[in-house]
């Protein structure tokens, strides 16, 4: 993998923030590889994201975030700058089902996502195996319905402890709470079994069936303390038909499940999503 | 177009109903052109439609239909049987809008659609250039904000005078009165802006572009009388992304709700789909 | 998985078939869960495909069998009646390249697709602790260039050892020899990644990279002596874009492959596919 | 719609082409609406389209192109800058079938394509009501089988004193003279009923239906003197089954022919299709 500066800004929209970044950029020799810009009409703020060959720059990545310091306060920026070899750790959370674990899993040990899997949190022990064949570890942290938050804690602390920026999801059977979703603001990302904002809450494919739909799909989204309500990352759908009952729709929809999580976690580890109010710019590839 | 008969045939699930259809049609000499099952397994419920070639047949309709009313009776059928000649009268109701309008108009004009349209109502004289270019009677019947029900009336009187036994709402900014969602019971046929159940309602691509979901969808179902909730026929959705703002949504949404519209009306017409609680079964083709 | 009966026909088209085939299974109380027809106009033969519910029958598989034989001669049918429980045995075979394989094994661990896999065959060491995990016998045959024949015949003999009636090629890659194709006819099912019969051979995606489409996709097919021609079972497709070069096609694509040669695999294995001439009826649910 | 200038480049891959040109951007207060960029790995070449708010900016198109000179003299530029609001003129050319030219008409005449349509041009007389509705110039030149030149030399003069710039071929059943592809190179759009490269030349839905494919499709591409090789700018595909004979394929086809072509005008009439070698850089919104 090629190595690059991810430089990713987004400001109130106004005359010149390109000029003046590119300049910066050119000033220190950089070939751009990629470049993606968005303007929000309406709310008339601006986004934008560049790959920078790193091998092309005069400076290093703490140079470049120093001298960048400049600019970024100028217009009044939201910034980070990034080293693409810089893998971030991913956290996993999941419950029974494996579909989604083991899409991520051998998607990571194949080297298709950039990133260290620094463990597995379930709420019950079907998982270990697998994982440990990945040679990952596996904190089995159970759940009790009249007993959470001393789990929750728990969770925390493993997740701290091992450093993770990014928690998925996958499939994880329990509601993370409020305080979770805040600490870990737009760093949880999770896999709804529905075309949101369709079905929100449980057994979704079972209410599809009794609506009668004739798509079925899945939704990739960061986690708010609203349930199911948080900015959407990527969403798709499968088709079913009138003899599709709820038993096959949960097995239809689970290679929709694993598709649009992976996407939207790819596009995550890659810094292609910003956050702007409720929803997400996404500079896809 | 080959002169078919229809059987379509809904009852209580049991033992000897397709020996004892297709012992019938057997004995007069019926070729099957096309056969169509389902069992729904939790109403015990059971779905079939056949096409028989006509010429085949040792039998025309009214004779089939006499003679097999003894086996519909043994077996409790919801049934009837049609000849694929006999041409649907359809009555178009529309506002200002004309992308469905004109889609319906010259698939039906060019024979794709095998019916009569015996008329378009409106609420604006905006399309009926466009209608009478295609040689068919225009109604521009307006519905007064405080003073609706006179305008219905109206509206009921000329689709009974042309005796229309189906009922397009090809982007009719109405609510149909409950009365004659009764009256024409699974013989409307609405196209909804959004993909059903999600954004119920007014102006679904806005609220589309507010939740910030990466598809849009059209709905294409039975009115009754609950808003939006009525029997779903087809379904389909359309990519969006960061950069379509609702107005871009509006313009896509449009390709995809004139082909779920006549996809819809396509199976109707056909005798392809069977009202089974708020379900459909549509055996497409 | 219930029990059932699968009924697998194919015969030239002529009135009655249907009439005898539900007249002998209500003789025996069969309660039919799934009926599918197909009549082809062109050469005028008919398919038809049924699930009867075993524990409705009065008779078991072998008897079923014995006693259809005279309809069966009746009108020139191909045909078997086969136990839903009498589970395929299934020999994958596997280069390096794990997507497919990987994404196989974990449907068939987690219970959805019903067969035995009774063992892989790979020319190369890379999988197999992947597959000794899943408990599986892993045989590495290498196929030197300039002497495949003996390393066919061991895959011949390791094929038959093991029983095989399904032998999936997931992204092998060595063409697998006529005389193999005939001995196996219709019991090999390949993935290759295009979308048939665009760029046959070797190095599809860069043959589509140097074109330029907009669509890249997958075909699963039964092998024949003629490469990549055989029967199509099964194909899908994924968009991309200028920004996509032939490495991020060759990524994409394995979404695609896996889920192709999957759905393609458990149409085979749920005998829904008929081969007639190059073609195939597939009966999906 | 908002009054933009269309600045769209194309040049040799190098350090500082986005730094100049958004300074020279900015020097005249311009905004930027939208932008996209694109490099090509392979042969270092560098894509570029920007789209600035007319309003914002202190010069006219004229003094824009006259100042912008220098840079893409330093640069080696391909370029041009083009006022949103000089329309497009189109000229369509069609044989007997309708539903290519009836969904352009109806989009261009409701404001969804911004462009002039300065006539068509058709081989049959079958389409003059239609086109004739829409008070558009019908021009009939019959193509005989064994003396076409004078035909096309009809066509070309027509195109010419129309001052078209853009010529669609909406399922046109003629080839397209070399000449001609010569003259008019990247202004000639064709509409394909196949899945390019699958199914090049005469009857595809035969083809396809003889091969048993699982989807059909339909191909944008510009016409070159190369029968169905010219850059494809769209592709979309849909699904068919084995209940599907070529007539079905024929009428399913239709409904991606006209998306598919639609959506490929738009781009081009946008000016977001550069053309590199035999493939396309689509900046689609």
């Amino acid at each position: 993998m090629r190595k690059t500066f991810r430089l990713v800004i987004s400001c109130p929209d106004r005359t010149g923030i390109v000029s003046a970044v590119s300049q910066f950029i050119k000033e220190r020799e950089g070939s751009i590889v990629e470049a993606s810009h968005h303007t929000d009409l309406e709310s008339k703020w601006f986004f934008m994201r560049h790959e920078i060959d790193a091998e092309s720059l005069s400076v290093d990545v703490a140079t470049f975030r120093e001298e960048f310091a400049a600019i970024a306060e100028e217009f009044d920026m939201n910034w980070y700058v990034k080293d693409s070899q810089d893998r971030p750790k991913v956290m996993l959370l999941a419950t029974k089902e494996s579909h989604c674990l083991n899409d991520i899993m051998h998607r990571w040990h194949t080297g298709e996502l950039n990133c260290d899997i620094v463990g597995v949190i379930a709420n019950h022990e079907a998982l270990r195996s697998m994982v440990e064949w990945y040679k990952v570890p596996y904190h089995c942290i159970s759940v009790p319905k009249d007993n959470k938050m001393p789990a929750f804690q728990e969770i925390e602390a493993c997740i701290d402890e091992a450093q993770a920026d990014t928690i998925v999801l996958a499939r994880y059977m329990q509601i993370f709470p409020e305080y979770l979703c805040k600490k870990y603001r737009h760093q949880v990302i999770n896999i709804h079994h529905s075309f949101l904002p369709s079905f929100i809450g449980a057994k979704p494919y079972h209410q599809a069936a009794v609506r009668g739909v004739k798509l079925i799909g899945a939704t990739c989204h960061y986690v708010t303390a609203d349930l199911d309500a948080g900015p959407i990352i990527e969403q798709d759908v499968i088709r079913v038909r009138h003899s599709h009952a709820a038993a096959d729709m949960v097995r239809l929809g689970k290679d929709i499940e694993k598709l649009v999580l992976s996407r939207g976690l790819r596009y995550h580890l890659e810094d292609r999503v910003l956050v702007h109010g409720n929803k997400t710019i996404v500079f896809s590839d």
